[in-house]
């Protein structure tokens, strides 16, 4: 650290009582990458002792998407947490929400920065944010993401960093910051068009603590891909080849993948293909599956918003970040960048998301469990799904042994219309429902996608329906949500 | 007309010969302007006599947006329109559908030239073009709207031509004609700007008849806005105004406004508001209502997909076109330009649009009856609501003298989520949805918008919610189609 930066080092603790009662806090992170791990620990340790002395101590909490529980796990926990926006996976976070502790406003990750620029919604007043390093003329190099932290850093009264040296120099010159104006291009015409500076410029009068750590992202080990991913992955490589075949999709669009067990075995699936062109990708989450393809020498580029590898994929990159200049291979943006509907939509990326139930006029819901509560948030899945060449949405077609079924009659939460929808897989099978009328589109999904055991009860309800309804969408509203009202009485769709 | 022209010409009889039964035929035409007009009759006479003598005759009919009857009419009556998309708005037309004889494919208006281009819907073998001009080298001269004209005269093998002298050269050179390539820029930074030329450039081999007709858009009267048209139209002003103040929205950031009354009172208004600054639209529909504005010498310039006037309008566009230069006002674009996403975005636009029903919770349903009926189709909606700055959804808070509710419980069919609406109006208030979590909304678009006869029933499903249901969006699925199930069966969701 610089020697003038000296009288800003402070303890997590010291840093913690700076943050006032309803502060408005703006954190670095994104999936699991790059979040405050130390001040806010110290934070939720301070809440709880003031809750104890009968203060109502609460904050408002902003990130760029989930955090690890060093961040949302002690905050939710201490019960301190009173706003959450605009993304969150932690379950400590959704029990906080689901009993009213917490509101929680889902965004689409694009949307959130502009938003918050605007002042649509009440701006931070406070940016706490982990970086590997730090100017005494306010420049800051972030880490692991790029999220939101770019807006937060730039609208915030006061800053406070947890410099974090656990990663060297191995993310710093990784970033690409760029602040769209209100008006004006995002100028990337391939994946890894570099537009900005990599760190972040603030006032540095604004910067009130540092604290220093030396700690990774504390992100789970990465598990192999189960049979129901591999069999999807193959159906969706089968689907491209297809269409490559066709005519109908170029060979150099880049591709984004949500989170998950199938991107990854999509491409793992790719790396191990010889035959496999080089490929880009122009996503939100990097994860340890960018191994495989980075070793079998077939990345263009990886751009995204976050690289959130587990503990042991992190000292991997490391390891070879230099040695093998895999540092070069990566371009880490703003979130509302990796996932700005105007370049997507520009680069043509193939997108493959995952859908929590999805019902068979096409409608995807990626959020709610019974229409009600909250699972984690929409994330970028709308984003990338609306603005795509060609989108994915994938799920096994049962979960708890059978007991649900991801095809129903109607979803009990909408957050992909059947306008935003292009290909629904299952480990049964694919359906291709472009340019299909609704009848024609349930026919499909049931047939391609739906479990065995479910496909009478929903082919029964499209037949009632086809005899009962508009022909348009034949749906009958009074047994639309049969299926969720059995689980909810008997604990299974089945009844 | 060029004399190399003249061997092309023939009657409609004989042109609409040509078509072949199965056809695939993509038109001009959106919202009324620049349809066909005399060929399309032909081919439901020629049509309904080859049914009469056991023909199962039938086309496909690919649009830019809803149609006159000479087109969308005529051929739903016949029963031979056995697909239809991206939007339609006819009586008949909607009949076709809802009694399955139609197919139809609702698509977001930005989405669909693309989506034909790429071959993800069956590609148009013929193109149908009302025109103002036609020369012999291939340049064609749109009429009254630009739509999905250049794609469908692009890829179709043959092209017939209504070369309609009505408006003469009233609305040559208005045009804009960019098709955007897969990848690249639209590089459009003011609504003004002009990124293409001002006629499409086709093979005249492709050119197999021209059909001479002088008529025009058969547009029904221009209605003055009514009581609720006009309160709805004063909150979003006030508001507009109230945002202004708190510094929250740019002097300088377009317009648009979908199709109807609201709309026609918004712009009304503003024209006669001495202190208005002078506006410019992005938008879709050019209206009526765009007279005011440029009498009263507001008008920057008014970007469109067409401009639907009445017949009276049209008259007026004509008389002033040259005397008063009204022509230099106006663009009109490429559908997939006048809603580009990325355009929208980066201009800022103001987006109001019309909610057929909204929920409590946010979500609005553009399209569906009772979850099953297509009214009409979502239209641009999607592609203004997901991208602008600032988005309005508008709706009478009652419909058939108060037997049903615009506001709610559960939308019946969702084509904007929550994550993508902003702000909800009737005439009885306001409710800005920004920032608030599911339950807030809730609270605040039952007090302002909802109509007194239903605020206690929507309080009730609320309240029950609150009780019994995880706390993030508190539905309870067997209740929340109620409204609609005794609309069903008692004529009222009153019941």
């Amino acid at each position: 650290m610089h020697p003038d930066l000296k009288s800003k080092v402070m303890t997590a603790q010291e840093a913690a009582a700076l943050i006032n009662n309803g502060e408005i806090i703006g954190i670095s992170g994104f999936t699991g990458a790059g979040y405050p791990k130390v001040v806010t620990p110290a934070l939720a340790e301070r809440g709880t002792k003031l809750k104890a002395e009968g203060v109502d101590f609460g904050i408002s909490f902003y990130t760029g998407a989930s955090v690890g529980d060093e961040s949302d796990g002690v905050l939710a926990r201490a019960g301190i947490m009173k706003m959450r926006l605009p993304y969150q996976s932690h379950a400590d976070v959704r029990n906080s929400i689901n009993k009213g502790t917490t509101e929680y406003i889902d965004m689409h990750l694009s949307h959130s920065a502009r938003m918050i620029r605007m002042g649509f919604v009440p701006k931070p007043t406070l940016a706490l944010v982990d970086a590997c390093d730090v100017t005494p003329d306010g420049k800051i190099y972030l880490t692991g993401c790029g999220g939101n932290t770019p807006t937060y850093l730039q609208i915030a009264d006061r800053i406070i960093i947890e410099l974090n040296t656990h990663y060297g120099d191995t993310l710093k010159g990784v970033h690409d910051v760029f602040i769209p104006e209100l008006k004006g291009n995002v100028p990337i015409y391939s994946p890894g068009d570099r537009i900005g500076k990599d760190y972040v410029q603030v006032d540095p009068k604004k910067i009130v603590a540092i604290v220093e750590v030396k700690l990774p992202d504390n992100l789970k080990p990465f598990a192999a891909p189960d049979d129901d991913s591999n069999a999807i992955a193959a159906y969706i490589l089968e689907f491209l080849e297809h269409e490559r075949k066709k005519g109908r999709l170029p060979n150099d669009v880049p591709y984004q993948s949500g989170v998950g067990n199938v991107a990854n075995a999509v491409l793992g699936t790719m790396a191990k293909n010889p035959a496999q062109a080089p490929v880009a990708l122009y996503t939100e989450v990097i994860q340890d599956s960018i191994f495989d393809i980075l070793e079998a020498d077939k990345l263009i580029v990886a751009s995204g918003a976050s690289v959130s590898y587990s503990l042991a994929g992190q000292d991997k990159y490391m390891a070879n970040a230099h040695t093998k200049d895999w540092k070069s291979k990566f371009v880490l943006r703003p979130q509302e960048i990796s996932n700005n509907p105007e370049v997507i939509r520009r680069l043509g990326v193939i997108s493959m998301n995952t859908a929590l139930e999805a019902d068979i006029f096409g409608h995807v819901n990626s959020t709610h469990v019974n229409g009600s509560r909250i699972m984690n948030g929409i994330g970028g899945s709308g984003d990338f799904a609306r603005n795509c060449l060609l989108g994915f949405f994938m799920t096994p077609s049962v979960a708890k042994g059978g007991k649900i079924s991801a095809i129903v009659p109607m979803v009990s939460h909408v957050d992909h219309t059947e306008h935003d929808t292009m290909i629904f897989v299952s480990e049964q099978g694919l359906a291709d429902l472009r340019g299909l009328a609704p009848i024609k589109r349930a026919r499909l999904i049931i047939e391609k996608c739906a479990h065995p055991s479910y496909k009478p009860l929903l082919q029964e309800y499209l037949d009632y329906g086809i005899k009962h309804s508009a022909l348009h969408t034949p749906h009958t509203l009074d047994k639309a949500f049969d299926f969720h009202k059995r689980l909810i009485e008997t604990g299974s769709m089945l009844g």
